[in-house]
């Protein structure tokens, strides 16, 4: 089985890694696909959470993973590799109300593509990339929310953001 | 009884068409209002949208249903056309917490007017007028999200503003 | 438009008042309907449930009012009188999640009855049959949940029930 | 990947069939559990609910699925079958609040059991084992709840019932 | 500040033990209260719970906490002991809303009595009472879940019962 | 024990006055942090909710309450006054799911932080900043939302701003 675990990872955390690590174990392939959405302003550009995301499966240790970002549709991304499945975290009911009709567009767009849901590990339940996001604007830790490299590119990245403000 | 089922309808989506045709038998008279909000950038023109609206309108051959636009408070219109109902519908319980508040406020505001919610038919739980625009931006098919005649208009508009970028 | 505001009112509260004459105002006219449910055991008889309701209709002074009980199918007591809409009550969104699926049966089971929701008051957000109950079996009062009547008749049955054990 | 599919199964449903057929597309090998729990009392014998278990499978025409019932905890049962995954399904956000607690106790008891969450198909969101019997025990009709076999079990049963009751 | 953590303990669990040292650091006195409810058909008698609460109050060697058991209304315990809060943990949005109409009933039977609700620690959220005695019936480990003295007591009661059928 | 009561407070309402009334009681010391969000376009300077704040204060006749602005992490702050507690509102099981992450965070922020969580009174249910900021855009009243100085001065900047768009 051919699954998809996509999402804007901008930047991963400590969340998203612990579903790569159960979906890998799931899936005979997982693409994780970073989705580039032109609306939103990110923090890193695509090409720079891909690579976050392949030190992150380095890491794991895990060998069929592969990393993809995408502009477009993800039941077309599910076309071009051949996927069955959809894998999305909940942390709670209220997630599952957003997800579900992401999901069934999806089974409506690419006929047959399932979305799997994974309840999210509580002892990531105060993680989320934005919150990471904030935490660093204000020179707060975020160990416990990222990846380390992860943690000191943010602190890189903002330095660099102040010092062309000058 | 007179009722008003306000929105963005920005399109008017397959899910609106359902609850007009519940909703205009209920009432005697069906208010369908466009509600023009300057803070937020539309695809359509609130004619556009009150064009569509009633296209959708004669599709269903209901002919107690007055379609309209209106730059203000609903609770004015209310009191306006002497309307005594809203009607809104209901996805999921996370939907009825968002519509709480509103009711709660139009009941102060214009007191007695009622907000009557309608369960949304689960058929068209897969759609919203924001993922219909996200779908058709990256050139997908919408004809199981919008009236036909809008998923056409969608893609025109779209073809217009590329045109306009180059 | 007749409607059916249904429940086991054992005993009605001042929540369902407060349902009963909001219901009255949209139905030409409204069928209070206590369900017979033979597996539960009520403090009260249905004869009795259908006599505090028709105090409580007194006491609101409303004409379009009929309070009958039933044993069987909701959606066969609809087709007996020729319902349209049933009206239920949501204080929350779990609220809703619980009446979805019986809103959808009922659709099903009388092709065409739709259920309209309407928002509990949140005056009346403290207040349930059973922890009415609860509170008198303790000798707390009960005044802030049930009508005055009701009150003092749940008071005499706790007190024969009290008698008949010794 | 073998995965558990559990459940009172108390008559099973269309709703359980669209889950049987989706997860046995994701699993090497389906095992459908009737769970035996002493302390309700339901309208089949556990033996009677493998019967209609494996009808339904008969009418899927799938072959990669065992019915089998078991009295225990699932965790055991997951060891006993080598397991991996356990499916469950979700109509709601309350659902996943219910489920989680289960799901978390499983991967404590059974290290590493997985369990996967499917989106219930909006089209059985009227569907439940007890709203079947509920209905059927006032002589409706089941069939847009049931199998057509189970439909036609539950008259007989309760028919039986009535009779032994004179 | 006198605070009240009520609550049936049929047995005490490890996520109970946590709030109480929570609530211990914000009340000047903090009553756990064994609410005793003849309706339901408990694992433990009251003095027995109790009993459990005392030892694990002094392996967490906390000085402001009294252990008592009540069969009334919590209002009425409250203004015995002239409190000022109740502490209710939440695990879930769910949760909340069935606290909402409690704590609101509780103010109106004790006016000014505050209902204080901490959210239950992530790690803690497989845990329930009454899954812990389900595990247990079933010979499961329930180490994870209530403290070790609990656990093995709940193993000599579900020997004794099922010697007691012989 | 010192509290903080952080929002942006843009502007107070009269839901707020009923928390910061409550936490008050609670309170040893309330902080009443007004928090300053750079990426949020306000309709009021930090300084003027402040000044609000202050005169919501003096209506209320509370000696034990400071309000102060902030720019940074909430669970900085904590350790600047040596807080022990954060006192959030809940309106609806939605706003818990929203909150927990939050609860989570500064707890690791700032170990041992610990989040107290209010009912809201369910007679400022209808009240939220941004609904009283929409209704006075429109030029309705918005009395029920906000202390009337409030009120006046929302009034006088939309006069302001239109005056200054001529």
């Amino acid at each position: 089985m051919i699954c998809l675990f996509p999402g804007t990872f901008d930047p991963p955390t400590l969340g998203h890694m612990d579903i790569m690590r159960r979906a890998a174990k799931l899936a005979d392939k997982l693409y994780v696909v970073v989705l580039v959405n032109s609306a939103k302003k990110p923090m890193f550009a695509p090409e720079e959470r891909v690579l976050f995301l392949n030190e992150c499966i380095r890491n794991l240790g895990l060998g069929n993973i592969v990393v993809d970002s995408f502009s477009g549709l993800l039941a077309d991304y599910a076309k071009k590799v051949n996927a069955g499945c959809v894998i999305r975290s909940l942390r709670s009911g209220a997630d599952f109300e957003y997800e579900r009709p992401l999901a069934l567009a999806n089974d409506i767009l690419c006929p047959g593509l399932e979305t799997l849901f994974l309840a999210a590990d509580p002892k990531y339940f105060h993680i989320s990339s934005s919150l990471a996001k904030e935490i660093a604007s204000h020179g707060g830790c975020t160990d416990a929310m990222v990846p380390a490299d992860v943690s000191s590119r943010m602190q890189e990245k903002l330095a660099s953001q102040r010092h062309n403000r000058v």
